[in-house]
């Protein structure tokens, strides 16, 4: 099974298990609509990605660990498009979660979002406990406070924010966990896959910075300029089109050259190579030698 | 130790984890200021008195499971007075946490006490990994999708829905968890349990509905007539104050009865006692002979 049926897979047992008949089914409708169709899923592929590294020799708790990340993800993109937050009318070229069921059921949405990944790794857990404890804190640090992604998007609402404190939480804390969980789910060593979720979290960053401003409405499926919009700083002001391009290909080659020695490396590089091509958008993909 | 110290030191511990000077400083100031000073703790002093009836032989899981029911109840607390569902300006006599903090904060808040809830079970998890599955799937269970308090107040957004459904989620589920999580934590048997957590979330909602009518907004805290502002059900309307009084007094006997054969059975039925003369607010505790 390749790793994107895996998780879709996980995916759509944990969404379905809201669907029962019991429940209220516009809540249901509201998170499956969150969590499908995805994008690329890029942080639970580059769980799975290092878990197989690692050995992969609890496949379900990896599944478990990749979906938990991908459901905080979906729930972190409900929440951040509020009213309150980015107040964005649309996501991925369709109605964002508030626009097409209201306010209040994409509050829940959210809530119901966090929870269920909490849930889904605590039921994988049954098969192997010992696991459990690295796996929930170290997604649970990267989600919440003080340096996770709720952090991250609070930061905006401070008088002032130190631009690399933010970024790391709003955006680089789950990479970084994505690659720790996959460890930890194959029960390999943290410390060697750090350095690669930092610097892939950082130039995911950086190419949505580059999307924002580059972008029209249309690729990128909801509203561009959003970073001037809402005041805050963006890599491009600082380092120009072309310098935030070459700025990215380094995080990119950092990120490759950080992977340790091991069984699953040649895939681990090819996926993280596919995946840094979407990072530059096709319109400025030429402006750059590679 | 007592039962209160046990859970106000761990939630405490808990809260300050948000306060290190990396972390956004307002968003650790409305954590603490959604779970500090608290309430009676009713759900978390039920979760231990459950595990010292069970044993109480790790303590330290026992008092995670408490403090992470209470900041789940907390981070529910927060979402449910938001602008978009009750609008409440005021919660436990003084400012709701988004008429204190902001609405972006308060939905940051709720959001970070969920994750937090999760982070609490995984820490003291390491000391019992095996523990940790039913914790967590318990108390997640309580919370998420389909019956537990998001979905609670999820029926709030459906064009109808079944009253006793609706209550069993928005306050039967987690008191049934605090129970049920009391005697996970001591690795004791959770049939025996479910019944008294089911009772007393009853209890609690009627008590509730009979508050929301008869107190005066300075006794409650919260503004009154919620439920009728809000097109809800309330057991008042069905039974009258006499009925409901009737109606409470026989749940807080029908979980005295349920309590099985245990050493700390008489602590147990001692707390549940006292915390029912609370149910009734002073002014009708003497039209209905007890």
């Amino acid at each position: 099974m390749t790793a994107m049926s895996r998780i879709e897979r996980t995916l759509e047992e944990a969404i379905a298990r809201a669907e029962v008949a019991a429940g209220p089914p516009r809540l249901a409708a509201a998170l499956r609509y969150a969590v499908f169709p995805g994008g690329a899923r890029v942080r639970p592929m580059l769980c799975l990605a290092v878990a197989r590294a690692c050995g992969d020799d609890r496949p379900e708790i990896a599944n478990a660990a990749a979906a938990a990340i991908e459901l905080l993800h979906c729930a972190s993109l409900v929440h951040d498009d509020l009213p309150c937050f980015d107040d964005a009318a649309t996501r991925r070229g369709r109605p964002s979660v508030h626009a097409a069921f209201g306010e209040p059921l994409a509050v829940l949405a959210g809530d119901g979002l966090i929870v269920l990944a909490f849930e889904t790794l605590g039921r994988a857990g049954f098969a192997a406990p010992e696991r459990l404890p690295r796996l929930l804190t170290t997604i649970a640090a990267a989600t919440g406070v003080p340096h996770g992604i709720v952090a991250g998007q609070a930061w905006e609402c401070e008088p002032s924010l130190d631009l690399s404190t933010y970024h790391r939480a709003k955006t680089g804390a789950l990479f970084t966990a994505a690659t720790l969980a996959g460890a930890a789910a194959a029960n390999g060593t943290a410390d060697a896959w750090s350095l690669l979720g930092e610097r892939l979290g950082e130039a995911y960053q950086v190419a949505d910075d580059l999307h924002d401003v580059a972008s029209a409405a249309e690729d990128l499926g909801k509203p561009v300029g959003q970073d001037a919009a809402h005041g805050r700083a963006n890599a491009v002001d600082r380092l120009g089109i072309d310098g935030t391009i070459r700025h990215l290909r380094g995080l990119v080659a950092e990120a490759i050259d950080s992977i340790p020695d091991c069984d699953g490396n040649a895939d681990l590089r090819a996926l993280i190579q596919a995946q840094a091509k979407r990072f530059i958008p096709s319109s400025l993909a030429t402006r750059v030698a590679a």
